[in-house]
């Protein structure tokens, strides 16, 4: 059986295609035999995690790094566990590839009262619940699974979006033939609306004296990071991201402008996005909490909007134009009319650290921009610490991974195994706090398993402290348990050679941190915080969001 | 604010008057201001968990033991994670009142891209997928909050499954007076079916030699455990439970012929079960795990069949009987013509002990026997545990719960924390593995953190035993992490008085046992148990699955 080449080996033939060389998951009875394929393979490797959830966060961390990522799941109790990791994966544009084993197509037909099923012989259920968060779902069979499969990743890897694939276990087994061409994942330009979205971004740039650039996630969806750099590098123009967007753009740079938030902005920074002639926006999302609340000004008739597959010039549309064929033209017309844009150039704002025995946020950020170095892959969970990164500057290549949109909390730590899982070779930094990291701690024991050596900043303020930035300041629903963090390595692997350390101030914070520089083995930094202590972005943007819940 | 009274308030006055005292979930910055009213009100108790699966998890182990639950959660993020959850309380028969907490109406009007959304502007994707698991829904307004809670409430409560409310944070702030009436919770029933069904039921018995009793879960679930044990002391006669079930029926009675599993039965309960002039079974559904494979042998002709709301008798169908009045009548037909039934009884089957130094699941399962007290609630999750229950004789009234049917590893570690919040006086025995108790570990911190003392009972056998023993015994995908199982209570609760032992002999477990007798804190018995040693039971039904998964 082994050795036959079976609908599970086309499917695994395809992920390694696509750039995937991990599955994470969680076995489960209906999807032991297609593992036994993926043990067998060579390309893509079986990465076990504690639970479902856990692993959509790692897969989800995973194709932030990589540019696409798979799960596995079992039906029914393990896909629903997972759903919410996946729906995250929908609201922020990554291609994770949902595989879940279900039971064999004779029982399915037979409507049988199987285990994780609802006991009603109705096996739609849950492909009904997976569609809302997925741009294109299939139930193979033996018949239609290389289509299918070719399809369904096709539609993932062009929308940059979840889809879900649900795999009998006859279906698994069945025999298929490799796949005889690559799949075509090459995105359509219409050219005639090209050369129209070119001139009017041309007549907007010709005249225009100060040119911002503003960019966001999308950029880095569509792989676009590097162009942008090179772009930048070669005309130099005052330039800023969204918080959910921040490191896609070389902050190093002369340029860099800051983190634009809305009104919650340095003032420099909203000056120069707000009131230059023409702002350029490149895969920008005005979202809530990254707007303090829909803040933003921005003048349509002055703004060149690039988005994933469409851009606009003062408001007129411009259909079926990928991102990276609209960059193209927008970085030649920056040649041809840039020379002036660096005199909008701002200088970026400074974040004043207020000297504290104690440890504070303001000096454990001040901290941490010294503490970063080029190429780390730095995961800031949506707390306290996603909104303290703003303030930061960071180095050279650095990978800022937040979920300022879907904002489920917990998520960055198995989303840090998962990074670390694409990126052995660089620094994983991850920042949460203590309510956070309660959700979904137990892949901290799959990080030591696999013997990754990221560095864990735990911020312990005692609670949610976000939730009581914007609501119940002092209410017992913020509270949540007691935890000893120090012990947690050692608990969660025996004899485990990780080290833990509890700090209470800055210096100590420091000098831990000059210790770390030289240290191989994963590391878990309690860091104990003022309970009420949040960084300026959050105070402002909770004021804002506080008021939306009308209270 | 706090001094009126709301939609939220109206809501929380309901719930309690369906016997629900406390509130299980996560705090989410859509669900805080009705959070200020939870804790405002004197007779529902906020019951935080650490994330919001284990939360559903918890409410459903209140809701078998409380009859009803109520669980809260954020919206997108919140109720997602929870979904899994929930869908076994649907499965499993468990009415569960999920209320999440939305964005204010004004936003979800104006399609505003807020984070906890798929950034698309639609606040409707959650709720579809939330109705597939749901008996009612709704999405609160000012005007429509009253007559829709009480409906919802209604239909959960009738219908025992889970509902849905969907409480914006300007909705759960708006005023609203307080009920006037209580809830029109009793069920219909068709008189002149029920006479119909009387007359045929008594037509079968009057003629019959020999009556058998079979129950499961759904005689639970309509509260008929007193009824049950009323009739069987008065009348005796054989009667068994499906595993699902067990625990119904009181197992030290005279009569008690073991746990029914078809093909997997011991002879004499499959012959009392399957042979007898006449079976009434009540609350039963035959699926896959609880009957090997569909392996049960029931003859339709033979068969009065009692369900929640409908009962048949020799394939005639009656309808819109509620099972208290089937079991009503049923019961008075057994006084009249049950004398002779008591000659049917056989000896329920005896497990024998094999004695061994080295712990076993053979030793285990005697030395939990003799540990159990009447009044225990034991719980015991999908693998190697639940089916090791079936060879138990369980004394007067313990409470089992498992969860045979949507089998969701990881489900009892956070639903023993429900159960004991649901009853502080009761001993709370958890059984459960080392793969299942790393899905959902964090709420030990929770147990911990609420003074509980519940003994856990945590079997090491080095990975999923239960999926080893249907596929893949060696493969590396049913390998897991290795934890230091006795450092947990000390990790997850700074300063804890809680007790862990590792015991790797069975005299050394019989030992602890005797001292945990007199324990009053929270113990944990790490029980070291061979890799592939499987309980009888999952055995033969494990060969049952395989063989259906087509390998």
């Amino acid at each position: 059986m082994m050795n036959k080449y079976t609908v599970g080996d086309y499917l695994l033939t395809r992920l390694n295609e696509i750039g995937i060389g991990h599955l994470f998951g969680v076995p489960g009875d209906y999807n032991l035999q297609f593992l036994d394929h993926v043990i067998d393979n060579p390309d893509v490797v079986w990465v076990g995690c504690a639970n479902e959830l856990n692993a959509a966060y790692a897969a989800d961390g995973y194709a932030r790094c990589r540019g696409a990522a798979a799960l596995l799941t079992t039906f029914g109790v393990g896909e629903l566990s997972a759903i919410n990791g996946v729906a995250g994966s929908y609201a922020e544009y990554l291609p994770v590839v949902h595989i879940v084993g279900a039971p064999s197509q004779t029982s399915q037909n037979n409507a049988e009262l199987l285990h994780h099923t609802l006991g009603d012989g109705d096996f739609g259920h849950f492909i009904r619940m997976q569609q809302e968060i997925s741009v294109a779902s299939s139930v193979l069979t033996p018949t239609n699974a290389a289509a299918e499969i070719d399809r369904v990743l096709v539609e993932a890897l062009t929308r940059r979006r979840p889809v879900y694939l649900l795999l009998a276990t006859n279906v698994a087994e069945s025999l298929l033939s490799p796949p005889s061409s690559p799949l075509p994942l090459r995105l359509h330009c219409d050219q005639e609306q090209l050369a129209a979205f070119v001139d009017a971004a041309q007549s907007l740039l010709a005249s225009a004296n100060s040119v911002a650039l503003l960019a966001d996630f999308l950029a880095d969806r569509a792989a676009q990071r590097q162009r942008l750099q090179r772009w930048l590098t070669e005309v130099p123009m005052p330039f800023a991201t969204l918080l959910m967007g921040k490191s896609v753009l070389p902050e190093m740079l002369y340029g860099f402008a800051g983190t634009y938030a809305g009104a919650s902005s340095a003032d420099s920074t909203r000056d120069v996005i707000e009131s230059s002639d023409v702002l350029i926006s490149v895969g920008v999302k005005y979202t809530d909490t990254i707007t303090a609340g829909f803040t933003q000004r921005i003048a349509r008739s002055q703004n060149i909007d690039v988005g994933l597959h469409a851009s606009s010039v003062a408001g007129q549309n411009f259909e079926q134009i990928p991102m990276a064929d609209a960059l193209k033209a927008l970085h030649q017309l920056a040649q041809q009319y840039g020379q002036g844009w660096q005199q909008g150039i701002v200088a970026p704002p400074v974040s004043v650290e207020q000297p504290s025995d104690a440890l504070t946020q303001n000096t454990f950020w001040h901290a941490i921009q010294d503490f970063l170095r080029p190429g780390d892959i730095v995961l800031a969970d949506q707390g306290t610490a996603a909104f303290g990164t703003a303030v930061l500057r960071l180095p050279q290549d650095v990978r800022l991974l937040i979920q300022p949109l879907w904002g489920s909390i917990g998520y960055t730590l198995p989303a840090a195994f998962g990074a670390q899982t694409a990126r052995p070779q660089q620094r994983v930094v991850l920042i949460i706090g203590d309510g956070s990291a309660q959700l979904t701690v137990q892949e901290l024991g799959s990080m030591l398993r696999d013997g990754q050596k990221p560095v864990i900043f735990l911020l312990n303020n005692d609670g949610y402290t976000v939730e009581r930035a914007i609501h119940g300041a002092q209410q017992r629903y913020n509270d949540i348990a007691h935890w000893d963090w120090t012990r947690l390595p050692q608990t969660l692997d025996v004899g485990s050679d990780a080290q833990s350390w509890r700090v209470t101030h800055t210096a100590q914070l420091r000098e831990i941190m000059q210790r770390l520089e030289h240290r191989e083995q994963l590391s878990l930094v309690e860091v104990v915080l003022p309970r009420l202590d949040v960084p300026p972005l959050l105070a402002s943007v909770s004021r804002a969001l506080h008021q939306r819940n009308g209270s």
